[in-house]
């Protein structure tokens, strides 16, 4: 997540450069060849090239309002992670007692310590998959995905240090560690309603939270796991483009038109002509810009700058349940890095 | 699904190329006729095409949302069939005890293995309506469909080898086979119930998990039998053509005021109109694509390139629930043929 | 609920051929004015009516999409009432015993039997209101509503035929029959209740389904009720006549320009005015068919072509829950008539 | 809620002749100034116009949606009230017994009462908020309020005639009547249960119902209280306004070019120029009611002409809630007055 | 909240005055370099810019759908937040009691007392992280905060005051005050378990409604700390401005073409020109606000003009939960300040 309210020039200018001097060159080569190859036929009307501007302006529009979608989905299932694991604390610190009141806190804090686990698993499954490479630089588009900082999931170590021996012993062996995890709270739940730690009732409340989270993790599993139509997204790009590179041919026509309305001669009519460089520039940039905004939301757990800081939620939910436990290595909020929170 | 990031220039070629040729073939022949047969009354302003073009732009773009919802939906209900799936492993393991914790494994297993035959008996029930037909080469738009991997769901063993045979007996006498799958599991909720196995809570709580699976089953049942609005999805194509047709009317008319104002004569005039038909192609070939885009997504369960990988997804399910009672014969992940899972 | 994946030729072509008739009329009369009765001052430029077309089509995608939010809305309210029927059928079977597990067959029975009048009454008192009128013809958007099958919940009997005589009198004196019969359900389960057949939770967990059954129907008569707002429909059908009246006056400066610049002249250039004719008459029928479209989903309960087949629905959850409880007279499926399913 | 389906052209009438008469006498004096007083510069060219024509119909369908969706969600809420009050019905007469079986009819017909009196006092909470003048006229879009008939909630009777003295002694003191009417409704249920009429179960099932009572008051409460964003609906009017003192000025020059093209002289030219005003009065016509009509649902609970009827609602509530517990003194549903129904 | 439904105009120009200064200057810089400087290759075709327009304008309907989706979602959370402290008044008041009816009024109060906390805790938290300055006058868009008052949540005392100190001591302590507090009062309903005043049934009902608490929460802070994604904001203001520093070079174009079709000469010509300046002020300024509406419902918890009021929804439900208990020190509800409630 991208967390400065005005995007840095700099980071800008790292995704738009290549693709500026691309499109200057392109098109100053289109008016080269119209002025001085005498290739007059280059022209095309600019009313199809408007058309089919809006066309994909409204396309893409559609793009941007799906993804948007899709991203906002993933955040909100992560806020639903957070609260349910302070619904959980608050039940695991409450209905956890029999029926005189006594506590087995070894249990409560089992279940916590569980917990914290499976939430740095399903942060450490989602990341796994990524197909981001890492850059050195920040960019606004072309992602950049941290691999320096440890914490930050690209490690199993990330959830097997809050569990026990035994249990990464069973974890290791399955193809999903994180619902064997689940599967681990549940037994404990039923030994713990085995041991008049809980009723009938209270255990099947906080099987229900499970069942809560069983829902969330497949909802993350969902939108990692299923991409973005890739129809979709890919001739978004495709149009892009094509409009990017027919825009120079619209554009000799209608400056034509205006070299021979303003009556330019010579070398100043040659001048007027290279000028459109620039509005091609500005014009492509704006469609290319569009294309790359509407991609960024896309698919949100790949550890990009635009996507779900999912690390920094993690270590949220760790320091709320650690506090509320009253466990002492409450860790730190963790900290942008080059504006970026992963 | 298609899996690749970047579709393949190959499988868009499969659908495009008939496409663009028909196209070049009818603009090059309204040329013709407008330049060598005296034709001029051909040409048509292209101003009324253009606002034909944004107005049918728009009306794509609208049944490209209405689309996209269904395919999202019919993707998050199978999304909610894991997440239940996996809370039904969890409750299955955990909550189905005497009061002195002693358990019936034989139940737990039968449970399960019941649970897997409906999912796919429910996948089963969903591919069998499909309209596509088989097609050898991969496609991005005109559906192919799988019908050599009998795993893939076309064939009743897919869900009948899950099952015993009295409840095959059962099963195969009803209109839908999945209904009465979840009813046996109903009669053994209450069987185990009054065997003491579950008090009267947990038997409702479970009994609510029955109603969650006829929610999702009823919804793809909705998603599938209801096919997208006929009339929206129609028009669509046939305005879409309609534009295509009348595209290169309008050009003559925009590239003669071209040859009108570059002063062109002769051959080179000739020829310049000729320009208009890969023009014409393009931007066509934008419109054709954005219809097929809009297609695509619009019955997600019938095994095409773009449907929900219900096949998959379903073996996903059956993987989680064995490992998690810790049975043996745990298959492997699907794996995509062709670039497509199915 | 139109079956087929393309619509018949004809079925469109009943809709349409009035219209176009029309169209052609009044723009061939507008162009006769103008080329024979000097009429030059009917001419008026292109651009503003262009302006005024693009935004009725976007207050078209508007209403467009609202009505079908209304119309999937409709669709899937009829989809949970089909998921809680069978969660119903599966709650009577398995729920409803006494605590040594004996069983009330009879109260089972009427639990079901109840449940069909149930459906069929609110789907005969959603079709009673409808507005549309008979019509012999197959057509796309001209509702046509069946009135000759008897089944379709055209009739009292409908319903009536599944209560007993008792019922029907304490019904039939109410203004909403259907939720006097839920009502009557009410009654049973505390009965049952009384009787020992429930426990007081399973008798919650019953009440609760009877509410989401509440729930349904409300939402049913919810947009049976309250109509699409009638001042967005009304204006969208008022903003495509207008811009279908102006088209040839926009045409006939475009087509004049033409003239202008092929240097057309004598019968060429008058039959080339009227080529402007099928344009008109093309341009206009993307329009009202786009109008059509977006009213078709407006109201979804009145038996016409687009509607949600509700006949149909009903007849599945008789099935299914009949051969649950494992009753005798199953009806058959109900059958598309005229490619259209009611 | 207007309820015709098509809208008396009078009706729309009365809304429109002001606006039409004032940019009549606009266009007109633009055309005079131009052509009689020589004010050459007042024409600009159209293509500016339309861009910010197509901006302002852009904003206008974001404005249109999302009011309608306010308008659609304040239905739903009122749906939900009826679905509940029903549940509550069936919950009162059937879950409200002590363990033999015995009823208090007392208390039953006092809940009954009492909601009745939380539906009215609500729906009078709602109305008096409104900021709609009383019209004797019946307009569309400006809204008409009818103050005559006294059961359309704009008396404190309509809620209080329910409630006993010492109840509306506790209500009147409160803020908020109709929150404390559902307090009252919860310390009856707590009655209830300490005399064994209900047990804990049944208490808290009760409870829950009352939850969402508070859930349905406080949604209404929420669009009654926060207006449509003024930022967007008030500029959305500025921005069409502006375009309409626009319009005839672009129009001028359009004309002003048809004008050279057919070389129309003399009176016939000056006629030809006010051969603008109708169609600046019929764009502007489409741009204004496009305004009003995304204007018409913004605050829907205002007494208006497309406001929900709460007036008529409540009454249905009223008649199936005493039909239910069957009472007599059942009142006659509500008519519509002047097409409209409040 | 913006509280007056039409906004006063001197709200409007302490916004545009600026901005339309610039634009004036900006414009009239181009015109008097273009007549006076020869610098006749500035005018660019219109086509191009009005293609611009249109995606720009496409664009700030994604954001603002967007933004205000944001919005109201923060609003209907905060709706949620007032139903539920409703329900949980009602809660505290009926359900807790011991089996003979016996209540503890203290307890009763410390629940109502420290819900009171956790509301106003909440505001606070949610005001603190804002970015916005302070601003003696009302603006519409630049964003002004009131500081002077202080209960509109500036200062921790908005929510200590409501606790007692050694619940003040275990809050300071931890990074999430509110948090807290909810754990608290999950101590107090367990404490009230132990004592007999709540049964487990009733206990699970009440720590289900602190869980909705924290869902709410959790909700709230999700959209105060994900901000709306920066790349769409950021670049809607780009592209904005590009267009209106791009326009008057299209305007000189057109007006130029006027020029030239009018014949005007000498001073009148000049002038003429001078008269696109008001023009491009109107159409920018359209755009300008257009991209401020979009941005003014982006962030709904910072306190600003368009916010979500939350200090007087805050006030809302002390007055409505004192009221329901009895208490005596009932708040005033808040008053707008300047038009705007906070």
């Amino acid at each position: 997540m991208y967390v400065r309210r005005n995007i840095r020039a700099s980071h800008v200018f790292n995704d738009s450069w290549r693709f500026l001097l691309a499109v200057g060159f392109w098109s100053g080569l289109i008016v080269y060849l119209f002025k001085f190859q005498d290739a007059e036929f280059l022209a095309v009307p600019f009313l199809p090239v408007s058309t089919i501007g809006i066309a994909v302006a409204l396309y893409l529009g559609f793009k941007s309002n799906s993804s948007y979608g899709r991203w906002w989905e993933a955040r909100q299932i992560w806020g639903a992670i957070i609260n349910d694991s302070r619904s959980w604390g608050n039940m695991v610190c409450h209905l956890v007692h029999d029926e005189s009141g006594r506590v087995d806190h070894g249990a409560q804090r089992d279940l916590i310590r569980r917990h914290i686990a499976w939430v740095n698993a399903l942060a450490y499954q989602l990341r796994i998959t990524t197909r981001l490479k890492v850059k050195q630089e920040t960019r606004i588009f072309d992602y950049r995905r941290d691999m320096e900082h440890h914490d930050f999931h690209q490690r199993k170590e990330s959830y097997l240090r809050y569990l026990e021996s035994e249990e990464i012993e069973i974890v290791e062996k399955c193809t999903n560690p994180a619902t064997q995890i689940l599967r681990l709270q549940g037994a404990e739940i039923r030994d713990l309603t085995l041991d008049g730690q809980l009723d009938t009732y209270r255990e099947v409340a906080m099987t229900d939270m499970i069942s809560r989270f069983y829902d969330s993790q497949g909802k993350c599993e969902r939108i990692d796991k299923t991409p973005f139509p890739r129809q979709i997204a890919f001739f978004g790009t495709v149009f892009t483009w094509l409009f990017v590179v027919l825009l120079p041919f619209g554009f000799l026509d209608a400056f034509q038109k205006e070299v021979g309305q303003h009556n330019l001669v010579g070398w100043i009519a040659d001048d007027y002509m290279f000028a459109l460089v620039p509005f091609v520039m500005l014009i492509s940039w704006v469609f290319y810009i569009m294309e790359k905004v509407s991609d960024s939301t896309e698919d949100p757990f790949e550890g990009g700058v635009h996507d779900v800081p999912v690390s920094a939620l993690s270590t949220t939910i760790e320091i709320d349940l650690k506090q509320m436990i009253g466990m002492d290595d409450v860790p730190e909020p963790l900290k942008p890095i080059g504006d970026v929170l992963y």
